[in-house]
Formats: C-alpha cells, structure tokens, sequence
C-alpha cells in the first residue's frame, strides 16, 4: 500500500489545558484490507467539549482514551477500498475513525451516510450527537411545556444552538447564555432565540436572568456548570428542571471545582436537577434524525458549524472549545 | 382571666448555633376569647430541624419568623376553654400553637385530633409532619422499586427513621447513616433497617456505602447535605434519585457552605436530584396518615419519639437537633 496514515496518539495524560506535547503525530503505513474490512479516508471530524474528560484517567460513561491510542473522535469519510460488498468505493460513512486521515475498519463497524439534499457535515452537528443530544436532554429530560422559559447556557455552542431552537419549535420562550455580543447577536438574529445573555458583559448573571426569565426559569440546560449553574439555581420556577448536560467551565481545571451551594434552591422550588447520557436513546436516533432533517430542510432549524482546515490543528480546535472561540458545531476537515 | 401565658418570641436573629440569648421568656396575660375562638393548653410541642432555617431573614417556602414573634412551632394540645361549638372544651387540636403555654385561635385555625388507640405525640411524629415527609418524599419523589437500594442519612431521626421503616414496607433494602453505635443499634435493631452506617466512626463514607450498598443506591434520602451528600452521589446506581429534603449539618453554618461537587455524578449515572416540600401534598396526608397508621397497629411501623420537658428547654431541645442527642421525633411536653 502506498498509502500513509497520518494520525494523533495520545502520548500523556494531560492536567489542565491539553497541547500538542501531550500527542504525538505520525505517519504510519496503512494496512492491507482483510476480508469485510473497508479503508475510509477521513473527511470531517468532530471536536467536542466531552473530549477533554476522556483523556482523563477516571470511571465515566465511556472509558478513557488508552495511552498510545488513536484519539477518540467521531467522523465522516469516503470509502476509498472495500472488501465489504454494502460498503462501496465512494460511498460516504458516518465512524468513530479518531484523529487519522485513514482508518481501517469492518465494514459494520461504520455506519453508511446518506445526506441527501443536506451537506454531509451537517450529519456531525444538528444531525449529529449534538442535536442528538440537545433533542432528548430537551424534550425527554428537561420536559418543556408550551410556554414555559428555557434558559440554555453555552447558546452559541453546537448542542445550545439546537436546544433554543428546538424549545422555539415547541412553543417555549428561549433565553441563552454566550459571551461576547457577536455570539448573542448570532444566538438572537440568527437562531431566533428570544434573548441572549452577553455573561462577560453582564455585571450581575443572577440579574440579566431575572430580567430576560421574568416567570422564572422552567427548565435550564446546562453545558458549563461552575458559578453559571450556581447562578441559574436560585431563578428556576416552582418544578423547574435542570438538564445536566456538560460542564465545560470545569473540564480544564487542575484543582478540584466547587459544586453548586445554592441546590437547597431545589427544595424551595420543589426543582430537579437531571443528567443523561445521549447513547442511551441511540434506538430513537432515527426518529430524532427524520424529524430534524425534516426542520432543516423547512428552513425552521439552523445547523450552524464552525470549519477549520487541517489534521495538525486538532488540539487547537480543541482548546478553540474551552476559550469560547467557536460559534456552532466545531469540525475539523481533513 | 386568670390564665397566664408563658411563651417565647424572638427577639434577634441567630448568626449560626441559638441560644436563648435570641428569644426572650415571657409572661403575659392570656386574653379574654372572642365568638367562635378556643383557647388551647400546650400538651406538646414539635422541635424540628427546619426551625433554624426559619430564623434567617432569607425568602423560602415560608416566611421567617418576625422579631417579637412567638416562635413558630406545630404543637398538640387540649382545648380549656371554647366559644366554638365544634372545639369542646376537653378535645384535643392540633395547631401552628407556637412555643407558649396558651393559645388563642378562631376554632377553625385549630384541627381536632382523633388519635383513638395511638398516643397523641404520635401526631407530631410518624403519624405527623415528619411522617408525611417521610412518606412522600420517599414513595413520590424517590420512588423506590421492590428490590432496591434506599440509602438514608439522619436515619435515627424524626423523618429518617421513618423512611428506612417505609422502604422495608415497600419491599426496598434501607441502609441507613447515623451518627454513634447507639443510634446505628436502634436503626438496625429496632427499626429493622438492614445495616447502619455509623459515619463518626467509619474511616471512609464511600466505602462504607459500597460495603452496605453493593448493587449501588437507586434511592438517596438526604437529610444531611454537606460531604455525606457528596459522598453519596457518587454511589448512585444507574438512574437512581437523591431526594432533597433537609442539609441540618449546614443550618447552623456561619460561612457560606460548599455545594455538591460531585454533582456530575448525575450525569455519569443518569441520575436526579429533587427537592421537595411536604405541604404541597396537604390533599394527600388524610390518606397517608390513615395507611401509617394501620401499619403502626399492626406493629410494622415504629413511630419512635424522644421526649424532653419544660417550655424552658425550647432552645435546648433545638440544639440537641444539631449535635445528635436524640433519637427519633423530638417533642417537648409543656
């Protein structure tokens, strides 16, 4: 084979913000293809916030990415060789491929892409487990009704941007959080949210969410954690529910991160505060998938991603995550 | 009249533990009784934890007591003197009585108290406030499946002691944390629970919990907060529920307290955490209090109450709350 994989391994556990030196980037040759198998060149990988807690040595949903290991990534490639009769050459896969220009696998193991009229791409964000997730964290966990308030912090992020959307579609008012006024005006303008909180322009959080949340909150959907969630406690509505989604304020810290003092607020709002993980609904993945691409394709939900070029940038794309440099679905095209 | 009241207002707002330096003991004159009013003879009076929160100048689910104020307590006692035809003299009522000997209400303010065959206390306890809390915080907010874990903390208390007690009833394995090996004894001996974590003796909470709880907690009862609540959270079995209902060992706190800090636990677990107030399920108690009831004459259901004597003592009592001295419900006789 003449062709070279250029891949990301993990070389050493990170403490902190994760760089380069934690990785190692190589070429190596690509096997030859065993019976069944298939070779798909990468086109697009996913950069998620949730990537960040599987370099970490801990029990979680997942276990973490092994030293010397590809790093975990989900993706979308061509297939360039098949010894898989359902898997032909040029069809498109959905694959969990890692950060590598090609990976070989069993043809089940990847999922065949049929975008359709809607850019593959797509399939990674709206489409993807972040509208995965913002779908059933929304409608399954976080139960809104017609009317109620949804206040969703990281709003210009892949899964906030699908939450307010989706809690619009169903007939709720949509408060989210984002820093800086480019982001807000996006979240606003663009994704049609009722208002934005600009958190870094804001002198008092507990205030900005009184006053754009004047019912209280019904449900929050909460991406950061740290004192945003904290915050966001004292304002639910009587049985108000939180989603606990991800914490990404907290994923790059060093030192241990204080919880929410304020969740005897549960109490006095008779609130819950929930978390849940989007594998557990992948037998409804297709339903969410139609009715969403169905949204899209009527013009009433915005898949908004964020590109950037390059393999070698990976781990700049990550940290683009935790410095709030992105606005939608981060996607890495290789 | 001749009647004298003794009784207790506040009359400073308590920073931290109460002393009796913060109420003043007073007597005054019990007045005369107008058209449709009873005038009520304090038998016996409820002391529980919630009480120090109702000291503090904050919003919840009920107002703090006003400086001046008679403390507010529930309490059970014998109409002496009546100007209502359905409140005879010689009946006992159960009323918000408040820490004094005498109590002037309009009849309907005060509810008659049929206790038949059961002690009258029992009505402040099992078969009281602390009953209801126990059983719908438990059976509706916990919901607990024949066969699980319910692990609860203050399990020799008022609310405690009657959880573990339900979730046998329900078919549950109870495990409760308790504070001694004389109380641990009670739990387990007496109230039949299935083991008792003693945590001022144990080296390791969490390993306490894993020993007692090896299929993990699908129900966490916390009355306590503070580290046994986050000890506990990352003890929960895959979608267990924590059920908010008290964090006495904050109550008395001076500095603001730490939250949960292992609350993404929730996540890890899909897992919930609720709080809830027991008033809201007022329609509810005529039901709950007919079925305890039952249970308690059948002998499946212990109502275990600690008594302590003398209005004097309110204080006392209140604190005894908070270091642990007693043993289920703590009621003070007049």
């Amino acid at each position: 084979m003449a062709e070279q994989n250029l891949r990301i391994t993990l070389r050493e556990r990170p403490t902190g913000a994760v760089s380069m030196d934690h990785f190692t980037l190589e070429r190596v040759p690509v096997p030859a293809l065993d019976d069944g198998q298939v070779l798909v060149k990468t086109r697009y990988l996913s950069l998620d916030p949730a990537m960040r807690g599987w370099l970490n040595d801990v029990r979680s949903y997942v276990p973490p990415v092994g030293l010397g290991e590809v790093m975990r990534a989900q993706g979308i490639g061509e297939v360039i060789e098949s010894k898989h009769a359902e898997r032909p050459v040029g069809s498109l896969v959905l694959a969990n491929m890692g950060w590598q220009s090609h990976y070989v696998a069993a043809g089940a193991m990847v999922q065949p892409l049929e975008a359709g009229d809607l850019p593959p791409q797509t399939y990674l964000a709206a489409l993807g487990m972040p509208g995965m997730t913002a779908y059933f964290g929304l409608l399954d966990v976080g139960k809104p009704e017609q009317g109620q308030t949804v206040l969703v912090s990281g709003a210009a992020g892949a899964v906030g941007s699908v939450v307010g959307q989706i809690a619009k579609l169903e007939g709720c008012r949509a408060v989210g959080i984002a820093g800086g006024p480019d982001k807000c005006a996006v979240v606003v303008d663009e994704l049609g949210f009722d208002a934005c909180i600009d958190y870094k322009n804001e002198p008092s959080l507990s205030k900005a969410i009184r006053r754009t949340c004047p019912d209280g909150v019904h449900v929050y959907f909460d991406n950061v954690g740290g004192e945003t969630l904290n915050t966001a406690l004292r304002r639910m509505a009587l049985r108000g529910r939180i989603v606990i989604c991800g914490a990404i304020s907290t994923y790059n810290a060093t030192t241990p991160q204080p919880g929410p003092s304020n969740y005897m607020a549960l109490l006095v709002n008779r609130a819950r505060m929930e978390g849940f993980v989007v594998f557990d609904y992948a037998a409804r993945f297709p339903e969410a998938r139609e009715r969403m691409a169905q949204w899209i394709r009527d013009g009433k939900l915005i898949s908004r991603e964020h590109v950037i070029h390059g393999l070698e940038h990976a781990v700049d794309g990550l940290n683009m995550l935790f410095s709030g440099g992105n606005t939608g679905k981060l996607i890495l095209e290789v």
